[in-house]
């Protein structure tokens, strides 16, 4: 769970939700049905258009990621790897492949596996850089998506108002009605700003954030695993893949090490 | 047939459309013969002068694209291709040249029969490099084409509500035509963003989609076809060619092959 | 004559125009001689504080390109070149010597002199890629002047709305005069976002299209030219030439000499 | 203590305060409490879902680096490089060992220490390089949080005018609340744009400045210290360093050392 | 002088106060001291965060140069250098010792010197090129400078347009007061959009032409200076600066020399 973004939907639920309940209307006025199918309905026919099935079937787990992703935990992955480090310079390296089977985490399980079958570095490393490359580019593909609907989400809530507005100037005989016609008109405006700019462009950032993070810890590994690969001693195995890591992460790396 | 495209064509149309009809107006008030042509004509007016008449005839089979246009089905050809690298492990190059003949991949029948013909490798990759460079800048134009036309056509929408209200502006005596009057002058800025951001915009995005899977795809292919010039077993050829699959599509083929 | 640009000004005037005719007011309420001078005046010292006079004296045979210019024909050019290289196999360079004094393009009768004059084919490349170069940035110059223009009539058409506003507002003392000050504010806006969307912004992409397209036959020219001094075949100097053509005009060329 | 900054921030609260306090209405009119959550809160929690909760965590020290941050002081770094280089050229590297131990500066007091250590270049190099560059990617962030809490607040700030008229337009039927009623909406907007254009996004931009002074900073250090270790006299190892000075700096510094 | 900064400031200036001359208010309506401060002051307190205090003592000699800055007159530096070149062939290097000391351009007199000095050529051309790059990045944080203030002017103006609505709209008692205080919020509007788009945002732009008219100068000094020293022939050193010059001006010093 990303203490983060679910911390944040839910402050912005309740700042705007308390602004309107404490307002005169309350919220009736801002619930509006054929508004809300113009907006998120127009932004969605948009999505369909401008992407394949298979990216707009992504939309809901996509978004999931943003609310239940976390950051990856580098310290075990740094640790695994020097104890891996220290096993291959002692025994060589076909004795980690019992080792290799335990791995959590599956690129590194993946990357040790091809070592401990034989494969030459530059075969290991040319496989998990295009592996990387390839979830970097599914993962934008992903966050596009959800700065596209930060797009489209004003864009209809633009048309839906035009519309409104349309509709109410054929008749203004009623000037009693003309304020509710115009607030009915504004109310897909404020649909758009509001999911684009509380939800939509918002994800799309985090989606990018969690991409960078995940990059990184696949490209330590990787550094880590080329490294055991060349016989380096288990410190210098370490201080290749240390400056992948935070300030903050090395501290604690080092405290768990106690280095 | 692309089912999301003309999905969401269709979802737009009802969205909207039922929007309008549920409002107290009807269809009648949203059709504005001169309206259409200030903003449609204009956009295309302005696309006439900013690219050259060849790129104009393009706009409806390019159009016609998103709508018929399918992503490339990769399985078949990396199975063609693994195919063809057994016989030519097997029987040598020259043996290959039947089965070329009837291959339905365009670009991979290319590149076979070059290298059949005995091309050497660096003339068939700087060939069929530049055939696919040549292809993306084509499909760059035209998906700008449509970029424009988003772009453009919300322009124009804007000229012709200015329009509309410089004409009411010059007899305000008559209360009850102003708003008719309004609602007429806003109708081109409701066209503009609405074609925009249902049509072009989208449209454009979905050609760019396309013309990446369509590059994948020849980049692929381009690669079995230097692998199995280089001499490859049939399964390096594969493993090569993989890379440029998504895992769903790698699946896929896996089953396929009883990998 | 640029058959599209052309067309595409008498479309956009006509369409325009027709629309301001058939409405309520005629075109005296559109024809304001302050306004004009306000949007376009300042436009233009806006671009004389923002350019060097040399790039504002450009500003009009810049425009007459979009209007006058015209792709280049690379038939005939892949022609001369594929059978001067004939020549150059069967006789030798010198043999050309006649033949280039009548060549036509000028940048292929320099390239083709050099070579005559026996300057090796790193200074040909280097002078002639400079050359290109240096176009280039020419043309970049120009179309960004175009495309600033359709920056700045916008922005001092809103200057000119807002001065006239400011004035309208000075006395409401008269309604009835209200409507046709704000309609006279809003002209200038009108005439920036005319001027921009029909002309200016439009024209700055033409004559980005029309430099690319002459880049692209200036290097099939060069690459022409390098392949002869090579001594490369008449077959594989076209071949190498052929790539810089579109599938359509490669079909031309291929009519046109029985390939 | 930034003087810039903190001019900037006092001048800027007294023109805009001094504006409004000599208006009819006073500071009353302009504080509202509700509008405030509304723009602020929903920038910031725009600003949790968007990004890990650590970015969110600093921006406060981030912000008070753009009041109390100062350039780096060039000079004496310099001087204590040139100071080492002639120690280095007379007793050797390892006379450098206790004078280390007195350098302030971190990154140079590191870097000597590891040539002090018998490390060789390439290594210390790709070291230093290494923590540049991740300092570079850190304050990026930094930076990247304010420009992003900059277009948060003016969207925020619309999303609570969109909610004020709303509520304004339900009732229409006293005409003299209507005006209150828009100048509250008109609130949230206003604070949007204050603090993004006042406070958040020129924040931005002195972050960014910064860090590329201490990137400069610290490019001249390694430099420096490169050049000491390959053996060159204190004059070329300054002149190396002095590439990295602007001209004023250049003065400073050859008038401090009689140069 | 620059004619064209100048012609532009006074045209623009002429005719948009010619535009307010004949309007029905007369200046006196236009010019409102607190709005001044709000845009200017406002425009100025950001500039002050966003920027170190040495670039913001900049504003005033850097605007200057838009105004008083000429293009470098590269005639008379290709003569300088084409004879320096006839020395150097004819009597040796050394021999321009005493024609350095009277050169007039600082960058080829520095260059020379150090040639004469006798430093190889990879300094002279390392040191020269980092001096070009620093010229280019101190050109560009002015030149990024006015393109902040033609950004904050205009968001200022609209903080200020929001200060004086809201005031305007708690007392709509008096209609006829109505107008002056919406004329008056609207000033700010206008100076912004004025001061930016006749001043500010062409004022970065032509920077940015002179910046790279003087590094254009300077890379051809440079060439020339390494050719000389290459020991090329005269015409060779003049071949390799021309390729630096526009059409025109190579004719013009073609004709200047005789050539």
């Amino acid at each position: 769970m990303d203490i983060s973004s679910v911390g944040g939907i839910f402050l912005g639920l309740l700042l705007l939700g308390g602004a309107i309940l404490i307002g005169p209307t309350g919220f009736g006025a801002f619930i509006d049905i054929p508004s809300f199918f113009i907006t998120c309905g127009g932004m969605f026919s948009a999505l369909m258009i401008a992407y394949p099935m298979s990216a707009i079937k992504a939309i809901i787990p996509v978004g999931m990621k943003v609310i239940f992703g976390k950051a990856p935990d580098m310290g075990p992955l740094y640790k695994d790897v020097v104890d891996m480090a220290a096993i291959a310079r002692r025994d060589g390296i076909l004795a980690l492949e019992e080792r290799v089977g335990n791995l959590q985490n599956d690129f590194l399980k993946r990357g040790m596996q091809m070592m401990v079958d034989g494969n030459p570095p530059e075969v290991i490393s040319a496989i998990l850089n295009k592996d990387i490359e390839n979830m970097e580019s599914r993962h934008m593909q992903g966050s596009s998506l959800y700065k596209n609907m930060g797009g489209y989400a004003p864009a209809f809530g633009m048309v839906g108002t035009l519309i409104g507005l349309i509709q109410m100037l054929q008749d203004l005989s009623d000037p009693s009605a003309l304020g509710i016609g115009m607030a009915v008109a504004l109310i897909t405006t404020l649909y758009g700003a509001f999911f684009a700019n509380l939800f939509f462009i918002p994800m799309s950032n985090k989606l990018n954030e969690r991409s960078a993070e995940e990059v990184l810890m696949k490209k330590m590994v990787l550094e880590g695993i080329l490294s055991i690969h060349t016989g380096d001693s288990p410190r210098i195995v370490g201080d290749k893949m240390l400056v992948y890591l935070t300030p903050a992460e090395r501290k604690a790396v080092a405290e768990g090490q106690g280095r």
